[in-house]
C-alpha cells in the first residue's frame, strides 16, 4: 500500500475538512495525464501532476519574520512546504500545500541508501508594485524533469509545476522580504521513497517544495573571490551526470572545498582532463572575458558538453551578452577552453574579466585563481585584472544590474512570471 | 541545540528507565577520544564510538519470523535499530539500539539534497553449532570510514563499531536462519543530518544499521548472467569518488540497468575510456579467467585506481586465488585489462570463465556480455564458456564453495568472527 510521509500526526489530518482549497479526488479522471514504463504493464496512463486538485492546510501558528539583517540562505523557512507524491502504478496524486514539517522516513528508504535525490534553487522577487515575480520558471522545472529523468526517478508536466509553485509564492508572500537585493529561495527537491534494499528505480517519490527568505549574496557591495584550480580531482566527466542537478554532484564536492578553504581559497574551479579544460567554479558556472590573441573581444563560457550545469543564469547572461554585447564588438562563445589559454592570457595582459554565474549571487567576480599547473607544470597564481579600489569589473556590474532588473520587474521581459495574488 | 532525529514520541522515551543495558551519561569521560577539525576550534578531542555506553530500548511487539522461502533482500527487517548521533562540537553520542523505526527530518535535512550518504552491506551467518559469524566486518568498517571522510562526513574507530554490530547481531540472533545460504543481511548507513540548505560540511550526522534476513542469490543453484558492456555511459572517474561506497555511485547506475534489461541483458559492465577498460559489473566487482596469448592461466581483475570499487569479496577471492590457485599454475593479476582483450580471448578460445563477485551473490558467473564496440567498432556479444548443462564454470564454483566455508564457520578463519550470546 501506498504510504504517506508525513508524521503520522499531520497525514491524519490531511484529509479532514480543514483544507480551504480541497478539491475532490473524484476530480482525478479529468486530470492531465502521461505515461512511464514503470509498473504499469497495462499501458493505462498515469497521473501528471494536476494544480487542481492542490489541497490547503494552512499553519495555525504563523512564524514570526526574521529581520532583514538576520536572513541566512536556507536557514530559515516559511510556513508551509509543498508535497507531491508518486506511485508507479497510480502516477502523481494531488498536491498539497501543509504546514512546515518533518518528513518521516523508513529508514531503509532509497534516498538514504543510493541517493536517489535532485533538485532546483530558484527565487521569488517582490518588484516595486509589491508584485511577487518569479523569473524563468520554466527553465528550472525543464531541468528537473531531465535531472529526474537521469536517475529513474518519475518526470512531471513543468508547467503544472510552475503553476503549484506561484500558488505557493502567493501563499507565503509575507515571507518575500521588500528590500532590494533580497528574495524568497524556492527549493524544489525529489527524493525517491521506496523502503527497500534493493537496488533498482523506486516505485514510490516525494516532490517537495521549500522556501527560505534570502538576503543580498554580497549586502555591502561585490566581494571578489579566489580559487584553487586542481588537477587531481575531478567534479564531471563525459558519459556520467554532472550536467543534472542531482545531490550526488554535491556531497563529492565538499571536501576539496574545505581544503581549498585551509589554503586561502574560497572556491574550487573545477578542471577537465589532461588538457585542464575549465568547466565550473564551486557550485555556479564560470565566464572569461579576455582579448584573443588578435586583439578582439571574447566573452566565453564552456560548452554544454555534459560535464556542466545548464544554469538558468548562465544562460540568462549569455542571452544579455548577445543581445547587448555583440553590438560593441563582443564575440560570445560557449566552447571549450583551457587554463592555459587563461593563464596565457592574464601573462599577456589579455584577461580582462573573471566571474562566476548562478542563482544565489548572480554574478560572483574572481580576483584571482590557484592554478596547480596541471599534471606536469608547476603551481602559480593567475591574477584576474581589478580596478584600483573595486571589487568587480565592468562586465560583472553590468550583467549584475541586468539581472536585478528583470528580476524585480524594473525592466519588463518573458523571462518575469508574475504571480497572481493568493485567492481561497 | 541537538536535535533528536528519532520520531518524537521515541524520541522522549529514550532516557527513560526501559533501558535495559543503559550506562549512564557519567562515563562519557573515559571513553576514547578522536580529534576532526570542524567546530571545534578548541581542539578539544571529540567523542569517538564508544559501545560502553551503549543503551538498547526492546520493542514490546516483537515480529513473527518469515518462513525462508519468503525473504527478500532487504524487504523485511529485524526488530531493532542501532542508531548513533554525532555533531561536530561533540563528537559521537551514546549509541542506541531502539526498535526499528521511521526516522524524522526536517525537509531541508542536507541529506535529502546534497547526497551526504555512505553504506556498507555486509551478513551474519548461523554457523552448525548455532553460534553467529559476521565475515570480515573490520574490512566493511574500515572502507565506510574512507566513504565517510571523502564526503565529509565524521569518521570513527572500527573497532568500536564492530562491537556495536556484534551487539546487535546477538540481539537480532533469532533472524539469522538457520539454512544454508541464508543470512542477516546488515546495514550500516550514515547520513548527513544538519537541516540547512547551504552547501559545506554537515555539523551533525547519524550513522545507523537495519538488518533484513535474506535467502541465498541463487536459490537453485547459480543461474549465470549476461552482460551490456557500453560506452557512453561511465560510472566513475579517475579523481572521482568511484571506490567509495557513497549514495551518489548508485542512482545514475540505475537508468543503464534498465536499458540493458530493455535489451534483454541482465546488468551492465562498466568500462572506462577510449580503450575500454574493464571495471565492475553492476554492483559488484567483476573477475576473468583466461589463457594468455602465450598459454599461461590467468585470472584477472582491474586494480584499485580509484574507479572501482574495493570489494570485501574481491579481495577474499584475491586472497584464496594466491593460496589455492598459484601452485596450480595460475596468474592471479589486479592490472589493467581491456573488453577488447576479453573479445580476442574469446574469439581464439582462450576465454575460460567471468564471473562477478560481491556481498549479495558472493560469485555470480557471466555466460555472455554484449559490447557494442566502443567509439569505433561494431557491437557484438562476447560468449563465455560454460560447460553443456552448467550455469557456472570451475573457478566459480570453487570460490564460492571456498567463501561459504568460511562465512558459516565449516572452515576456521581470521575472516570469521564469532558473536557472544546476547547479555544484558
Amino acid at each position: 500500500m501506498f504510504q504517506r510521509l508525513l508524521v503520522p500526526k499531520v497525514a491524519a489530518s490531511l484529509g479532514c475538512k480543514s483544507f480551504r482549497n480541497a478539491t475532490i479526488m473524484s476530480a482525478l479522471p479529468q486530470a492531465r495525464t502521461y505515461s512511464i514504463k514503470a509498473d504499469n504493464a497495462s499501458a493505462q496512463p498515469l497521473m501528471d501532476i494536476d494544480p487542481k486538485l492542490l489541497k490547503v492546510q494552512r499553519t495555525e501558528s504563523p512564524k514570526k519574520l526574521l529581520p532583514a539583517k538576520d536572513l541566512i540562505f536556507g536557514k530559515n523557512f516559511t510556513d508551509h512546504m509543498l508535497t507531491v507524491e508518486w506511485s508507479s502504478k497510480h502516477g502523481w496524486y494531488a498536491p498539497q500545500i501543509t504546514p512546515y514539517q518533518n518528513l518521516s522516513l523508513d529508514p531503509a528508504t532509497c534516498v538514504f541508501h543510493y541517493a536517489f535525490e535532485c533538485f532546483e534553487g530558484l527565487k521569488a522577487y517582490k518588484d516595486k508594485d509589491g508584485v511577487a515575480r518569479l523569473f524563468r520558471p520554466d527553465k528550472n522545472m525543464a531541468r528537473m524533469n531531465t535531472s529526474a529523468a537521469r536517475i529513474a526517478l518519475p518526470t512531471f508536466g513543468s508547467e503544472a509545476m510552475v503553476e503549484l509553485i506561484k500558488k505557493f509564492v502567493a501563499l507565503e508572500e509575507r515571507f518575500i522580504p521588500e528590500e532590494r537585493g533580497y528574495s524568497l529561495y524556492l527549493r524544489p527537491t525529489m527524493i525517491g521513497t521506496q523502503k527497500t534494499l534493493g537496488v533498482g528505480p523506486p516505485r514510490s517519490a516525494l516532490l517537495y517544495m521549500i522556501a527560505s527568505p534570502v538576503g543580498p549574496y554580497y549586502p555591502t557591495g561585490f566581494k571578489a573571490v579566489s580559487l584553487s584550480a586542481r588537477s587531481d580531482i575531478v567534479r564531471a566527466w563525459p558519459g556520467g551526470c554532472g550536467d543534472k542537478k542531482l545531490g550526488a554532484n554535491y556531497a563529492p564536492c565538499i571536501k576539496p572545498q574545505q581544503e581549498a578553504a585551509e589554503q586561502g581559497y574560497q572556491q574550487n574551479l573545477w578542471l577537465f582532463g589532461e588538457e585542464g579544460y575549465v568547466t565550473e567554479v564551486g557550485t555556479m558556472n564560470v565566464f572569461f572575458a579576455w582579448k584573443t590573441p588578435d586583439g578582439k573581444k571574447e566573452l566565453i563560457t564552456a560548452p554544454l558538453d555534459g560535464t556542466i550545469l545548464n544554469g538558468v543564469t548562465r544562460d540568462s547572461i549569455l542571452e544579455l551578452a548577445r543581445e547587448k554585447l555583440t553590438k560593441e564588438g563582443w564575440t560570445i562563445s560557449e566552447r571549450k577552453f583551457t587554463i592555459g589559454e587563461v593563464a596565457k592570457a592574464a601573462d599577456e595582459g589579455r584577461l580582462l574579466e573573471a566571474f562566476g554565474a548562478g542563482t544565489a549571487a548572480v554574478v560572483s567576480p574572481i580576483n584571482k585563481i590557484n592554478w596547480d599547473g596541471g599534471i606536469h607544470g608547476d603551481a602559480r597564481d593567475i591574477h584576474v585584472p581589478l580596478q584600483e579600489g573595486k571589487e568587480a569589473g565592468p562586465l560583472a556590474e553590468n550583467f549584475w544590474k541586468w539581472m536585478a532588473e528583470r528580476q524585480y520587474g524594473d525592466v519588463e521581459s518573458d523571462w518575469s512570471v508574475k504571480v497572481p495574488k493568493w485567492t481561497e
